[in-house]
Formats: C-alpha cells, structure tokens, sequence
C-alpha cells in the first residue's frame, strides 16, 4: 500500500465471552493506542459472537471499506477458536495446515506434546503470512489486508512488535489533553466556538472524578502539531477569562 | 413486546475517546451482565464515533435486526455530544426539549446554575420516554427499542434499576463455570464432542493464569439448567478420566 495520509482500520473482536460480560475487552484500547502511534486512526469496533457465518459477513463488510483490520479471539486449540476458517471462508480461500507454522510448534514443544488440539492452530488460510507470537509459540497470520490476533491480552501486546514492519500507516495522530477544575457546562459553549473554528482539530470532553473532585479533560486530536496548538491557545484564552483552574496539561 | 424465549440486544458505544484507545470501555461488560440476568442476550456490539452520519446509519440498522438497541454516550452538554439529535434523525422524529426532562434539571441545579449548556441535555427526539438518572440529575431516555443511556460507567450503572420495568426479557442464560489446572489442547478433543452432544449449551474454553499457574476454564451457558447439568456431568467424566484437577467449579 502507497503512504498516504489518511490511514484507518476496524477491530473485529470475535468472542461469546465478551458478548456475555464474562471478560472485559481490553484489545481495543492496546491495538487502537498502537495504532495512532503509527498513524493508523480506528474507525470502528465490531463485536461477534463465535459463529462463522457472522465472522464472515462481519468481516467481508469490514475489510472493504477499511485500509486494515484487525481480529481479536478464536485462535485456540478449542471448538469454539473457529476464525482461522471463517477467515479462509471469507476470502474463499483453502482451510490447510500452514507448513511453517508447523515445524514452529513442532519445535516449540517438547517431543510428543504437539497433540491433536496443538495441531488445529497450524490450519490457516492458504499463503497467510505468520505473526509471529513470542509468548506462546502459535502464531497469529495476516491474508491480504486482515491480521489475526489472539485474545488473550498479554499474548496479543508482544505480538505487535512483530507486525509494524506490516502495516503502512499515515500521520501519526497526536493528542493533547488539557485537565481542568470545571464542569462541563461551564465550558460547553466556549468550547463549542473553539470546534467551530478548528475543524481539523477533533475536540473532545471527558469528565472525571478524582481524588474526591470533579473536573474535565479536554482531549485535542491532530495530525499536525501546530493546529493542536492553535486550538489549545484558543482554549486556554477562555479558560483564563472564565478563571478556570487547570489541573494539568 | 409479548414475552417470547429469546429476546436479544445490540449495544452501540458512541464515543471517539474509546476509539482512540484513551478510554477503556467498560459499559459492554456491565450491560451485558445485566441483560443475561433478566433474560436478554447480546448479539453484538459496535463502536462508532462522534458522527451523526454514522450513529444514524449504524442506529438505523441495529434496531431493525435486534429487540433492544441499548446506546452508551453522548448525552452531555458539550458539542460531541450528538446522540439525542442522531437518534431523532434515525427515527425521522423532532428534536425538541423534552419537558419533563427540563422540569427536573430545573429542580436538580441550584437557581441561575441551569445554564444553557446543561439545557442541552434536555433536547430530545419527540415523545422520548426519560430513563431516570439517579446520580447527576440529566436522564437517559428511550424511543421504541432504543435506550440512549450516558458514557460514564459509574452513572450508566445508577441508571440500570430504572430500566427494568421497560425491558421484557425472555428465560435468562444461565452459566456455570469449571476451572481446570490444565491447557486447552489436553481437552480441545474431548470438549468439542461433548458440544456436538449439547448443541443447545454454548460451551467455552478460556485459559487463564493464576497466581503463576495455568488453567482452563469451561464456561457452559444455556437457558435451561439441566441441559447445563448434562453437559457439566459429560465433562467431569473426561476429566476424572484424564486425571486433571479441578480447581473450581
């Protein structure tokens, strides 16, 4: 893919366990601060139970109107780990045993310990491209613009590493947080003014409670510095006149 | 709605915040909870941003394939803020202020404190149904199957008692949970028969790691507890069988 500026991707997170509240996603948070980093912006989360024919109109939707996506979950040696083959169905690619993938877990284990169960996270996509997984030995694999992560959270982080060299981000989207001791109705229409004229500046509000006090955090999200710092003038312009406290920027 | 077996939901998390990876969603896990207790079972989850075009094109579709739509966020007084007037244009419905609603921010803040931002809040699509807000004063409300429901976990959570009355679920799904000192490919074989046995119990595997150990644990959900007793017995039979330990069940 050509360097461009604009760079986005949808996270598919696949998993009965996160649609019944058993497990708190984590995923996106990881995979969307990495990707700002390198100047991918997510545009979408999508979560899915493990049911094939839904991973794969899910993600036939997904990855053709994304520049990249990225699933999490159902990578496992288990019945329900089935988003290698929804994937190969998805593409309408062949379901096979990845060679390489093979002969890494043959060797990742000790002799007689790649059973049966071990054996079903080497059937990938025809050609996938491994990521490779330095916590636990199976990999992850990619297949033209979508990446398969597993779900564990821990394993997922030190997978990452191995995948930048994959994906061609933009601009990296930086951010600039202003904390203030106000409420957001103090500062609605001031801070609405300000939106009106930095329009390629994304402003966003956040309340918080801490330490027993409210307050909120402004967030200013840009590509280009001296637009964040345009708006941020701007911003701290009123909260001066207004005599606003300002908890940390 | 008449009561019927299964009833499902959709959430839809609106906020940039939890896009960008700043904000670690955790209102999914407490909806979803919440809905298995009284009988509704989510379908999926999607995570847009703070854009009307989508909120009303994702709203639009949601509500139409699923009994409840339940929607997080935006519901405050600052410019990002644009759930109610996307649900009145999902709806083609007028937005306007609600008057019960300004009624009770009238009496909520003290005299001169209902400020034109807070009166923002009380904009609403024609005819919604307030969902109380016991915490911060400015409700929720609801049109049709859809909720509209504030981003912040700890008011959303307050929020939830009210609800109750509004939402007719069907059986609820039950969970059982059996945690084995074992890894996933020991028992990826033996599981996956047993599932072809109980089709009607969703069975799954998660390893976790605790307290420097490794487990499994297999989650069994259904609506009806002696399916989940059939099924848990075909499993303790595989693993007394193999030996494995059981660490909680």
């Amino acid at each position: 893919m050509d360097k461009k500026t604009k760079v986005n991707a949808a996270i598919l997170i696949i998993g009965n366990e996160i649609l019944s509240g058993r497990t708190q996603d984590t995923n996106t948070s990881t995979l969307a601060i990495w990707l700002n980093s390198i100047g991918v912006k997510v545009n979408e989360v999508r979560i899915v139970p493990d049911v094939e024919k839904i991973i794969v109109n899910t993600l036939n939707t997904l990855r053709k109107i994304n520049d990249y996506v990225f699933t999490t979950g159902g990578i496992g040696p288990t019945h329900d780990d089935i988003t290698a083959q929804s994937v190969s169905k998805a593409f309408n690619i062949k379901y096979e045993i990845h060679k390489e993938a093979y002969k890494i877990l043959e060797n990742y284990y000790k002799p007689g310990e790649f059973n049966e169960g071990r054996q079903r996270m080497v059937w990938m996509p025809e050609n996938a491209e491994l990521i490779l997984n330095p916590t636990s030995g199976a990999p992850g694999f990619s297949i033209q613009n979508v990446f398969c992560l597993p779900g564990v959270p821990s394993i997922l982080k030190s997978m990452l590493g191995g995948l930048k060299n994959k994906i061609v981000g933009g601009q990296p989207i930086l951010s600039y947080t202003i904390s203030l001791r106000t409420v957001e109705s103090e500062i609605a229409d001031s801070l609405s003014k300000v939106q009106d004229q930095n329009k390629d500046v994304e402003i966003g509000s956040y309340p918080f409670f801490h330490a027993g006090k409210l307050g909120v955090s402004i967030v200013l999200r840009a590509e280009n510095q001296s637009k964040i710092n345009d708006c941020s003038y701007q911003i701290l312009q009123f909260v001066n006149k207004k005599k606003i406290e300002i908890v940390d920027r």
